[in-house]
């Protein structure tokens, strides 16, 4: 009864206007399972090459994340180095080595096969595809994340696995590039017609758009005196989004609402240190009083 | 007992993708007094020119909304031409003509000097000063716009206006720029220093951001389908904000919270139509219609 999440786990070297690090632990994977794992046990499907030592396995290993679908090849994992500027909305990338990401063709362990959630992480849709067919039987939701390079780039195929889509996770340009349309109400509609019934705009700073068959919703980001590193955030929210709807098993507008603070204040988390840090420890008491708080906040009380 | 503005009365020339109009009312006090009309009653001290027909005069002549203060003199009134891309966040100004409203000294008539409740627009802060000094007791509270021109060209006069401030109304751009913080809660505190204890950041299509000392609250925009012309809806909002405000007469959280719906619901309606339209026919079922979806939107149920 696993949440389970194929994506990159990967080596980054940051530097943000609070300071630099350098081989630290990174990648869409980690970023999601970290989080989901705070609601719901997590079974991850990446690869990694021989510089992923057992101290790397660990962070994994001291969550719920079961690891049996965690590859490790001969080679270099995934490197990724990006900087960003005061408008910390945006990553400049300044160098990519694919490494054994190259080369990655996901396979699922038997176990992994009949779990009933799965999110696909942004990767080739024609693997994305791959994996949906490798389930023994249709999970109870799949959920996607993609971006404007296999929007583009590789589109008939991001279709092929749109169909077997539930959810859609993108930013404002990907809704749009992939609708064709620059309203967002408007974009959904067409979105649905693709096939995901629930569309997840994610704004960065600006919070969170939620489309749904039911009604919309619209959340901010946590407000935060000190942000570090936004690496991570949009994948971090889909790990909280993600984990506490595979906790509940339900996809009505409030799950969904309640699910879209969950990934709100663990991305909140994750931007206050550098990679994923906060997210290693922090504790569900801190996760608690941080969901009360924001709740509070957003709250309006009829006069 | 009325809600007292100074600003711009204008005609406008727009083009959007939804089309073009000429000659429309628009400037900051039309907007924000036939938006705050719905709330409390307005008194609007303005300069308009001879080309300002009666027709003009009758749409706030419709509504609860004094013009002993609204002089007319020789001349045109000011006039503005602007576009916007589909990217209807931000406006391409191709014409300016201040015309009568270059030499606008404002000048409030003997009964406005008693209001209670104060909208400095964004004028020269020596007139918004100027304006002030002209109360003949202090109004209950005073709240003002502004923008990077005065915060960069007339900072002086705009720190002395600044420290009779209660409210200050600004954009994400302005707040930075006249804080010289990034993040917007410490912009928050470096504004606190300066004299207005609430800020509110207008944030367009993310709606907006509200500071108070009692704590922080984000209102997403009201999603729309159809958009035609986003211009003034920012003064719509404040208009919508600062009626509602001073029609309960408090400055709590939760008031000021639902100040920003009613300030987030009444843009909603500029935007649906070119100029002044919309605001001028809506009635007030609709208004409350929309507050209570609004409402139910941003509501999250405890689970």
């Amino acid at each position: 009864m696993s949440l389970l999440v194929i994506g990159s786990v990967a080596f980054d070297d940051l530097a943000t206007p609070s300071g630099t690090r350098s081989n630290i632990l990174g990648g869409s994977a980690s970023y999601f399972s970290l989080s989901a794992s705070h609601f719901k046990p997590v079974e991850v499907v990446a690869v990694v090459g021989q510089d992923f030592g057992p101290e790397h396995f660990k962070v994994f290993q001291d969550r719920p994340i079961g690891l049996e679908g965690l590859v490790q090849v001969p080679g270099q994992s995934f490197r990724w180095k990006g900087r960003y500027d005061q408008d910390l909305n945006e990553a400049q990338t300044l160098d990519t080595q694919l490494n054994v990401f190259a080369t990655f063709r996901p396979v699922l362990p038997e176990k992994s096969r009949t779990a009933p959630f799965l999110f696909l992480g942004n990767i080739d849709p024609v693997l994305q595809l791959n994996v949906v067919n490798q389930m023994a039987r249709r999970p109870r939701w799949v959920a996607l994340d993609t971006m404007n390079f296999w929007i583009e780039g590789a589109r008939e195929a991001l279709l092929a696995v749109l169909k077997t889509t539930d959810i859609l996770l993108v930013n404002e340009t990907e809704a749009r590039s992939l609708s064709g349309e620059h309203n967002l109400v408007q974009a959904y509609r067409k979105i649905c017609d693709l096939g995901p019934r629930i569309l997840v705009v994610k704004r960065g700073e600006h919070g969170v758009s939620l489309f749904t068959p039911d009604g919309y919703f619209m959340a901010p980001a946590f407000p935060l005196e000190h942000v570090q590193d936004p690496t991570g955030a949009g994948d971090t929210f889909a790990g909280g989004f993600l984990g506490y709807l595979a906790s509940t098993d339900a996809l009505d507008l409030q799950t969904l609402k309640r699910a879209t603070l969950a990934g709100t204040v663990m991305a909140s988390f994750t931007v206050e240190a550098f990679g994923t840090a906060r997210l290693e420890t922090v504790t569900p008491a801190c996760i608690q009083e941080r969901m009360r708080l924001f709740s509070d906040m957003i709250h309006v009380a009829h006069p």
